[in-house]
Order: structure tokens, then sequence, then C-alpha cells
């Protein structure tokens, strides 16, 4: 991150009228909330768990870029520091020994239950999503005002530790004419996710039926779009669910957490 | 890294070749040795610190930028498959409670009383030193035949868990009208510790006699030279010394182990 790159008074301000939205009880999906500010993946695990993910993350960067962890028991980051972890997130996910139990839009409670959850905040393929969009690059989701899609493929991640599981990928349909772009341009943000993955075929990615993600919702794909695929921060629940962690706390797909950094402080060379 | 790039046949034998010397007692300082091949850092720690040392490294990635973890008990690296980390270093230290207690060439029997250790690879600043040299900027310690210099400055890092410390750095002196160049090469391994963490003034990194490093030898700085300072890899011995770490071991500084993968590998953009 550059810390010399500033979200400007009215982006700042945004993002913590969304953030304050969210707390007061707002359970949607985050795609365009509080323009051009960073939104990211959380995901929380007991300190026995905290080596194996975090060495999970650092062998698969491109899946699990950390963005920040916050030690045992916290639950404030120094990307957000006024965010409260533990309600400013619009919907989170509770996981017993890899299988989902619960959906919460506070997780106070189960912070308090277990007390020493070491949190690591992910980042998010929205955040070149800015970018791509100021290319006149169209965000098919944005565009229909509905979370984007995600698939769990058959391409496995590094093991660490305890943890394996496979990637997740978010799909975008992309103009064939921009497609170079849109490399280019996620390409400069190699924190969030960069370049795609993968270009055009979803069944080599072990994709069955691209209108049936097994997160988010589907896409229309129109004549002479091709669907782009970028590495996912849901990835790290793909982890949990496969690996049988026995505690896990996580957002939702697509219902992120907003922070006061601005997309454009990710953004390389 | 970059995977597709591959070491010659010629490079990857010069760095068996150097590793068998060394398994069979060379007891000096590696720089040049194998030249082109990645050199690294070295530092294990019981399995209990391993996450607060992934994380110390991962909020202060310019000085501990991490090229391999190797789990608990094992001393086998992907950076090269035949290597034996037990062996394949000239010379190690070993710490207690943060203190220096030993050195040895050898450290079989301490991974045997010790089988818990996690031993993390830290990029090294001799990886961009090929490059530099290739543009034709003097190295002044290969050219001395002496251990590159290296500090300990009053610059701390960012604590994570029981680890703090304060930033190490090594010291070149580069001619006056190739700093720049100096800078732009080196940052193309941020890998490997990047472009300079400061330029000319050592006092200002609270280095009061720049001809007596805290590490390795001083070497000559003549007229028109001006010393430019890297982050360093032994930074996590530091961490390893301030924070009372119940034991470690690491590589002695300069004493390097040598990797089957290319330096060029590691340059970005």
């Amino acid at each position: 991150m550059n810390p010399f790159i500033k979200a400007s008074a009215a982006a700042l301000e945004a993002a913590r009228q969304a953030r304050a939205r969210i707390r007061s009880g707002y359970n949607k999906p985050t795609a365009g909330m509080a323009p051009g500010m960073t939104q990211c993946n959380m995901i929380s695990l007991p300190r026995d768990w905290a080596f194996d993910f975090l060495l999970y993350a650092q062998r698969n960067p491109k899946s699990c870029p950390v963005l920040d962890v916050i030690e045992a028991g916290g639950f404030h980051t120094a990307l957000a520091q006024e965010a409260d972890l533990r309600v400013d997130i619009p919907r989170y996910r509770v996981w017993e020994r890899g299988q989902l139990v619960d959906e919460t839009t506070n997780a106070s409670a189960l912070w308090a239950k277990h007390p020493d959850l070491v949190t690591f905040l992910i980042g998010c393929s929205f955040t070149f999503e800015t970018p791509l969009r100021e290319a006149g690059i169209e965000i098919r989701h944005i565009t229909d005002g509905c979370n984007v899609p995600m698939y769990r493929t058959h391409q496995q991640c590094r093991p660490a530790g305890r943890l394996q599981g496979e990637l997740v990928v978010s799909m975008r349909p992309i103009a064939a004419e921009r497609v170079t772009d849109a490399v280019i341009i996620s390409g400069r943000f190699p924190a969030v996710h960069g370049a795609p993955v993968h270009v055009g075929d979803p069944a080599r990615l072990g994709i069955r039926d691209i209108m049936q993600p097994d997160f988010g919702d589907p896409v229309r794909i129109e004549p002479g779009e091709i669907p782009v695929f970028w590495a996912c921060g849901v990835t790290p629940q793909a982890a949990v669910m496969r690996s049988g962690v026995p505690f896990a706390l996580s957002h939702a797909p697509g219902y992120m957490f907003i922070t006061d950094v601005p997309d454009s402080a990710w953004q390389e060379g």
C-alpha cells in the first residue's frame, strides 16, 4: 500500500456513512458502496490456526493477498481506525468443523465467545473495478445491481499445515476487444488479486455451468463478451470448508468490509 | 518469483558444487559464490513462535521478504530440492533467550534436539548485486573479497505478537553519479529487499561509525562515493535478540544459503 495516497474528505465521509448504515442493519452486497474506497474480505480463526492460515496466504498470494492482520482478540484495523470488525460487515458467516452453521449481521457475541480470534483482511477485486470503469469497461454486476458471480474451481491452492482447498474465482464478462485492457489495468493492483487467473474457458477451471455460481448471483454474458476470471478472496472460506477448521468466522461473499483506504493506494508501477 | 526463469545447467552445477563445498567444511562468507544464483538468509524458530515471526515478516516485507517457509521439523526447501538446510550453510548461529550462545558449521544435532523448528528463508540483497555489477556498478565488498558491512539502526520495525526489533541494513558505497541507477536497478527486485531504505547519511539511521559495522566487515568509502543502505535479512536476528526468543537458529551474517534459483527470477516489471 502506498501510505501517501489519502482519500478525500468526501470519500472518507462516504466510507464512514456506509459503515454506519451497515452497522444499523443494512444487509445487502456492498459492490458500488462508497465508490473508490477499498473493500476487504474477512476471515477470523482461532489463534491455534493463525500460523497455518498466514502461511496459506503467503503461499497463495494471488487469491489470499493479506491487507491487514489483527492479532488475537482484536477487532480494530489500521485500514479504518474508527471501524469495529464485529459489527461493520453487513453479513457474517459462521463456520464449525468446515460447515456453514449460521449467518448473522452482528458478530459481537461470537467474538465474546471466541476471545482468541486472529482476523485477516484480504484484498478484494472490487478494488480494481473503479479503474476498470474509469477506462470505460462495464462491470456487469454493478450495471445490473447484483452480487458478483463466484465459483469454486478444481484448481488446488498450495496447502499449508492443516489447510488445503481449491481456488475460488470471481467472473466478469468483458467485451473481447477490452480483455487486454482489463488484464493490464487489473495487473497494476497485485495486492488485490491483480491480473486474471484465466480468460475464456470456464470448463478448464472445472466450472460446469457459468450461470450457476457457487456464491453471488449469475450475470448476463452478451454476444462478443468473454468470461474473465480473477482470483477471489472467498478462497479462504473454501479452505475452511475443505479442512474442517473447528471454528471460523467470515464475511458472506460479496458482503464486504469497507475501509478508509482509497482503491488507488494499491496501484503499483 | 517467476518460475519460468530457470538456471542454466552450468549455474545449477555451480550452486551444487558450492553447497557440497560448504557441506564439507567451507567456513567463509558466501558473497560471490555461484554467481547469479539466489542466496538466502535463514531463521528457524520453535513452532510456538512461527505465527509471530511470519506476521513480523508480513508487516516488515522490505527487511523480511519471505522466499520460502519450511513447516515444523522440515529441512528441505523448494528453492533447492537436493539441499539439506541442517548442513548446507557455512556457519550457523545459535540463540537462547535472545543471546548468541554458539556458532556451528553443522546444525544436525540442534535440529534433532528441537524437532519443531519452523524455518524461514528470507531474501538477500546479494541477489541484486549481479544486475548492479552487470550495469558497471562496483560492489566494494566483492572487489575487496570481504563480507558486506551491516548495521543495526535505530529505526524500529512494526512489532508482531511477542516480536519487536530494529531494522538492520547493509551498506554499499556507490559512486554519486550511479546512485540513481543503483536505486532503479535494485528497485526491480522487491522480493529481495528492493530499493535502498536510505541514501547518504548514516547518522539519520543511528549509525555512529560507518567503519564499525555491527556485522560483517568495514569497507573503504572513496571520495565521490555515497554510502547507500538497503534493508537486510539479518533484521530477524535483531528481533530474536530484542525479544528474548527462547531458542532460535540462524545463518551467520554473510554466510548464506545458496539456492538453485537464478537471481533474475526475482526481477519484476
